[in-house]
C-alpha cells in the first residue's frame, strides 16, 4: 500500500508492527495489539519518529530510571519519542483534538499531582516511572517508561500533544520537540534574550534548534561553537550570526573577539564536552548565565570559585516543560527558521536498524534520522 | 455519642447527615449515602467547617460558574468549603495521606491538562465546572462545583488537602485556607515583603490573615485598615504594627502620616469597598504593587492614569493557589500568629442555619463561625 | 547648508537653535548656548524627533510632575524626547559612545540611589524630578524634566542612548523609543509570547510598534482594533494577523470568533478608550495578562469583580524601562519589521509648529511626524 | 576617653588611625586624613567592625580584583569591610541619612550606568574596579576597592548605607551585611522558602545567618551540616530544626532520613568542601534548586549528568545584592533570630593583629570577632 492512500485512510487495525527492545541492542520487530486509549488519551496513528541520541542510550543501556532503580533491563518494551502522526481515535472527556488532527508529541506527561506538576514543572515530576499498577500515578514518559514510537500506533495523554501546522511535513513535525527543548532552554535563561548575545555550544540537533529559537527571538549575536564544518554551515544556515570551529580557535578567544571583550550573557551547552562548562563560564559576561542542556558522562572538574565570583547562575533542563513545545512549533509555523534543514536520511519501519546505524556512525553526515511509518 | 468518642471512631457508615440546596435560601438537612473515593482521592470524615462569606452567596444567590453559565439553580448541592478533618479511606494510587491523617482542605483540584493548569495555575482551570458526565475533565471546586463540607464526610482529591500540625485545634485548622488565600496574595505581589510597608484594607478573615502572614513574613510597618476597633484590635494582635479606623482618619493620610510621606509597597486589598482601588493607588510609592483578594458589587471609577503614570501593577486573585495553602499551614504549625483569635463561635451541623444568622447578622462580633462535625 | 554637508561635520558651534516653553501653547524659537555633557554625559548633535502625544500634552497643559507638584507652568524649558542624533562631544569618564557614533535616546535616567532604581525600576523613580539645585540627586527625563530635543544639540547621561544601526535612516531611528516602550510592555506581561493570543487596542504609535514586536517575538494570533482603516492597515503590514475595526465589529465578539471562544492570554492597551479594560478583561482567557500603556482622561468604571474572579492582572507601564530600548533597537536592526512604516510627515526645526498642527490634527493621515534638524 | 563619652561626640578631627596595606601579611597603623563625603556620599564614624574571611584572604593574598587584573598588591589600602557606625558628614544631595544616624554598611556600590546595574545586579557591576582617575564609573565596593573599614571613619555612598535599629547593639550590628548575604542567596533559590525545605552546609557566618534567616522567613525543616558540635548547637539557636555532623553521619543520608527520603527544595551552600555540589545534588529533590554561597579553592569534580537530568538550578552570588541588606536589618530589627549569638571576641582598634589571630586559629571558638572602634 502506498504512503498516500494509507495517509488518508484513518481506520484502526487490530494489531500493528512494533520493534520491542528484548534486553541490550536487542531490538525486535514483533506483533502486538494497538493499544487503547484511556480517559484523557488518545491513539496517534505514527506517521514519522526521528531517532535521538536518547533512544541510542536507552537501546544499549536501557532506560534510566531503571538503571537508577536498580531495576532489570525491560523487556516487551517499545521506544522512541520524538514521533508525530494523526489522532485516530479518542479517549473518553477528549475535545481538545480532533480525529485527523495532526500532532507532535511531548515526552512528559506529569502525574499532577506532586509538588512539581502542581508548580507547572512537569518534566520534573515526582512520580516519574511511577505509571504502573497500584503505584499508578498517572505519569508518562513517551518512549521511556511508557511504549513509545517505533511502532504503528501509540496512546498519548493530551498534555503530550501539539497541534502540527498544516504544510509542515511530516519529517519536519519530527522536530517540534527538539526545538521545543530549546525553546524551555532559553526560558530556563529568561527568556528575554532579543539583542542579548548567545552561545550555543555543540551544533547537534538541540544545539541548531537553540541557535534557531535563539534567533527567531532575536538574540545577537548568536555564536555557534563546534568541530565539524558541515554542522557549523548548517548553523548559519538556521540563523548563526558566527560559527567557530573549536578546532582552528579557542571558542573562548574567539567569543570575547567578536563581542569586543565584554562576552555575552547567555550560554546553551549543548556539547557535553568535560570542559564545556568551564568555558561556558568564561563567555559569559558577570551576572550571566548558562542552560545545560547536556552532559559529559563522567564527573568533571568545574571551576566553581568563578561560578560564584561572577554571580553566574547554572540551569540544568530536564526534557520540554512549561508547554516550549507548544511555542516552538508556533514558529516553526510561522517559517521563522528552516528545521527541516536538520533532517537527513528517512527510512522506513522495517529499517529501524538500518537508521540507527546511519546515526550512531553519522554516515553520510547523518543528523535526524526519520523512521516514515505511514 | 461524645465527640471524643467519635474522635477515635474511623468506622464509616453507610449513610450520612448532609445539608443540601434546594433553592435560594433553601437548605435542608437531608440523610445522603456516603461517598466513595475514586482514583488519586480520599474520604475525609468532616470534623470541622468554617462559614465564609462566598458560602452565603451561593446560598442567596446561586453558584456563581453556574450564574455566569446561565444554567438553573443548582439542587442538592451541598455547600461548604472551609474544613477540615481526618482521612478514613484511601482511593486507588493514594499514598500521599494515610488513613487517620488530619488534613485541612483547599477549593480548587484543576483539570491538570488545560493551559493554566500546566503553567501551576490551578486556581484559574480553563476547565472549572468541567466534571460532569461526558465533559469530565476531572476539575473539582469543593463546595462550589462538586459537594462539600457541610455534612458529614466528603471526598476530596489529594491536591486540596494539607496536613494539619498535632497540636493544632479542628477550630483552629478550618483558617488554613484562609490563610493560604493570603499567602497566595502575598506571593503574587512577589513574595519578598521582609522589611516592606504593606497596607491591608479590610479587616475581614482574608484581611486579617493578610496581616498575619505579611507579618510573619516579615512585611515593615504593616498597616491595617477598617471600620470597627474590635476588629483592628484583632489585627493588632495579629501583627499589625499601625491601624487606621477609616472613620476617625483618611486612610491615604495615614498612611502617608505613618511611612513619613513615603507610602509602602504593597497593597492587599480585603474590603471591596468601591474606592479602594483608588485609595491603593494612593498609599502605594511609584511601582508599587497592589492585591485585589476582594471587589466591590458592581463597576466602580478608578483612575486608570494613575496606574500607568505610576508603574503600578494590580494582581486579581482567584482562591488558594501555588500550593500557598501548604505554606500557610507552615506557618500556622510554627505558631507564627494567632489564628485562633478569628474564630468567634461554634455550632454543631443541626445548627448550621444558626450559624450562617450569627455570621451574617455579626451577632456578637462573629467572625469565624465554625460548625463542628465530629 | 545641505544635510548631506552638516551630517559630516562634528564641529560644536557655541550658540543652537532652541524652541523654549514659555507657557500653554507658546512655543518660540530662540537661540541659547550649547550645552556641555558633565560626568558621564555626552553631547548629542539632534538629527531627527519625533513628535509625540505626550508632547502636546506638555505644550497644553504643562508638565505632568510639575502639575501634580502644583508648580507653575515651567518657562524656557525645551521639550522633544523622541530624538536621535550623533555624539559629538563626551563628558567625563565615557567610554561607551564614541564621538560620531549615531544613538537613538531614552527617556528616563533613574537617580541610581532609590528603592525602585536600585531594583532596575528606573522609570519608576522615586527622585523624579530631583534634579535640580540641592536637591540634584541625579535624576533626568530628556524632554520632561530637562531639556529635549526641539532643537540642535541635547546633552544625555549615557544610559539614555542606545545606538543606532548602520543603515537605519535617521527618521525610522526615532521610532526606537516607541519600539522600545512596546517591548518593555510586553515584558511586563511575562515576554514569553512565541505561540501566545495578543491583542493590541489602538493603532496609535505605540500600539502599531506593539503588533510589531509582539509578532516579531512570535506571538500568534496578533490581532489589532481600531476605528481607522488605514492604521488597520499599517497594523497589517507590520504584523497582525487580524484586524478589527470595531465600528463594524464589537471587539470582544471579534475575538471570541477568532480564536475559537478561548480568548487571548494578553491584552496591550493601547488606546485610551474608556471601556477599555473592561472589554480586555473579557478579551483574555482566565488567568490572562493585561498591559495598559495608555489610560482615559477621568476615572472610568471598571469591573473589578471580572479582574478577581479570573485572577487577572494588569500591568501599568511609565516608559520604555529595563533597558527595552535596547532589545527593541536589537530586533530593528535585524529588520523584523518596517518601523519606518509609521513615519509620514518631516519637516525643518523652524517648522515645528506646523508638525505640531498636521500631528495634532491628523492632516494627511498623519501618523508619525519628524522634524529633521541635521 | 572612654567609648561612652566619645559615642556623643559627632565632631570631626582633620586626622584619623587608620590600617594599612603594605604587602601580604603587612598591616600597619598609621595617621592619615579623614576623608571628605562628595555628592551622593556621607562621612560614617566607625563604631564597630567584623573581621570576615575575605579579609583575611585580602591580607595574605591581595585584593581578587587586583590579582584577577595582574595588579601589584596594593599599597597604602585599608580593608575592611563589615562595619558600622554613626553617620557624622553629609555629601551633596544627600537627605537620605541624617547626622547622628547609625547606619551599618553594604559592600557594593554599582556605577548605575552598566548593564547589570542598570536590572539592579548591582553586586556584578561590569564597571568593579573602576572608580580612580580617567576610568571612574563610580562604582565603590567598600573595603575592596575603596578603603574600608579598619579605621575611624569611613567615605560611603548612600547605596551601601542601612539604617541600624534601635537598640541594637554595634556588635550586632555589624552583622547585618551577613544576614544580607544570606538573604540575597534566599532570593536567589525564589524567595518563598516558607514551608520547604532548607539544608544549609556550613556552620560559618554565613551559613548560620542562612539558618536564622530561612527559619526566621518560615522554612521548614531547616537542617545545619556541620564538623563541630559548638557551631551546630549555635546552629540550632538560631533556627535548624535538625544538626548533622558530618562526621558522625553522612550527610545526605541524614537529610533523606529527615525528610522520609524525599530531599528538601533547597540547598544553601556555605562550606566550600570539595564534594559540596555532588551531595547537595543529593539532597534537593528533582526541580531542587541550590544556591553556592562559598566553593573550594581548586576545581573539583562535579557531576553534570545528575543537575541536567535532575533540572536542577545552581546559582552563585556575589555579594548582598538586591538590597538584601535592608531586608535583613528589618527581620533583625523585629528580633526575629538573636544574631549576636556569633559574635564571641572584641578587640580596639590597636589590636586589630589580635583579632586576626583569633579569627584565623578560631582561638576560644572565636566565630566573629569584632573591632570596636568609638
Amino acid at each position: 500500500m502506498t504512503t498516500a492512500v494509507r495517509k488518508n485512510d484513518l481506520s484502526i487495525p487490530s494489531k500493528m508492527k512494533a520493534w520491542v527492545l528484548d534486553g541490550p541492542e536487542q531490538l525486535r520487530l514483533v506483533e502486538k495489539p494497538v493499544p487503547q486509549p484511556g480517559l484523557a488519551e488518545v491513539l496517534v496513528r505514527i506517521d514519522a519518529v526521528a531517532i535521538c541520541g536518547t533512544d541510542v542510550e536507552i537501546i544499549t543501556k536501557g532506560l534510566p530510571a531503571w538503571i537508577e532503580g536498580g531495576l532489570p533491563f525491560n523487556k516487551n518494551f517499545t521506544p522512541g519519542h520524538e514521533y508525530m502522526g494523526t489522532v485516530v481515535k479518542l479517549g473518553a472527556g477528549v475535545d481538545e483534538y480532533n480525529i485527523g488532527d495532526r500532532v507532535a508529541v511531548e515526552i512528559h506527561a506529569g502525574c499532577g499531582r506532586c509538588e512539581r506538576c502542581r508548580m507547572g514543572m512537569y518534566t520534573s515530576c515526582l512520580n516519574y516511572g511511577l505509571n504502573y499498577g497500584d503505584k499508578n500515578k498517572g505519569h508518562r514518559a513517551n518512549g521511556f517508561t511508557t511504549d513509545g514510537g517505533f511502532t504503528e500506533y501509540a496512546v498519548n495523554h493530551v498534555n503530550t500533544l501539539a497541534h502540527v501546522p498544516d504544510g509542515m511535513s511530516d519529517e519536519e513535525a519530527t522536530l517540534i520537540v527538539t526545538a521545543g527543548t530549546a525553546m524551555y532552554g532559553l526560558d530556563a535563561l529568561g527568556g528575554l534574550v532579543a539583542g542579548e548575545g548567545l552561545v550555543v555550544t555543540g551544533p547537534g540537533p538541540i544545539g541548531l534548534m537553540s541557535v534557531a529559537v535563539g534567533k527567531a527571538l532575536g538574540a545577537q549575536p548568536v555564536i555557534l561553537t563546534g568541530t565539524r564544518d558541515a554542522r557549523l554551515k548548517l548553523g548559519t544556515q538556521l540563523g548563526a550570526d558566527h560559527v567557530i570551529n573549536i578546532r582552528s580557535e579557542d571558542p573562548v578567544q574567539a567569543v570575547k573577539r567578536i563581542t569586543g571583550g565584554k562576552g555575552v550573557q547567555y550560554v546553551m551547552e549543548c556539547s557535553g564536552a568535560p570542559n564545556s562548562l568551564n568555558e561556558a563560564m568564561d563567555m559569559v559576561n558577570r551576572g550571566g548565565r548558562i542552560c545545560l542542556a547536556a552532559f559529559p558522562g563522567e564527573p568533571t572538574p568545574v571551576d566553581l570559585a568563578k561560578l560564584v565570583r561572577n554571580n553566574i547562575y547554572v540551569y540544568g533542563i530536564r526534557g520540554e516543560g512549561k508547554s516550549a513545545t507548544h511555542r516552538a512549533a508556533a514558529l516553526m509555523a510561522q517559517k521563522r527558521f528552516p528545521a527541516k534543514l536538520i533532517h537527513t536520511h528517512t527510512f522506513p519501519l522495517e529499517e529501524l536498524q538500518t537508521g540507527f546505524k546511519y546515526f550512531r556512525e553519522r554516515i553520510e553526515d547523518a543528523i535526524k534520522v526519520v523512521i516514515k511509518v505511514h
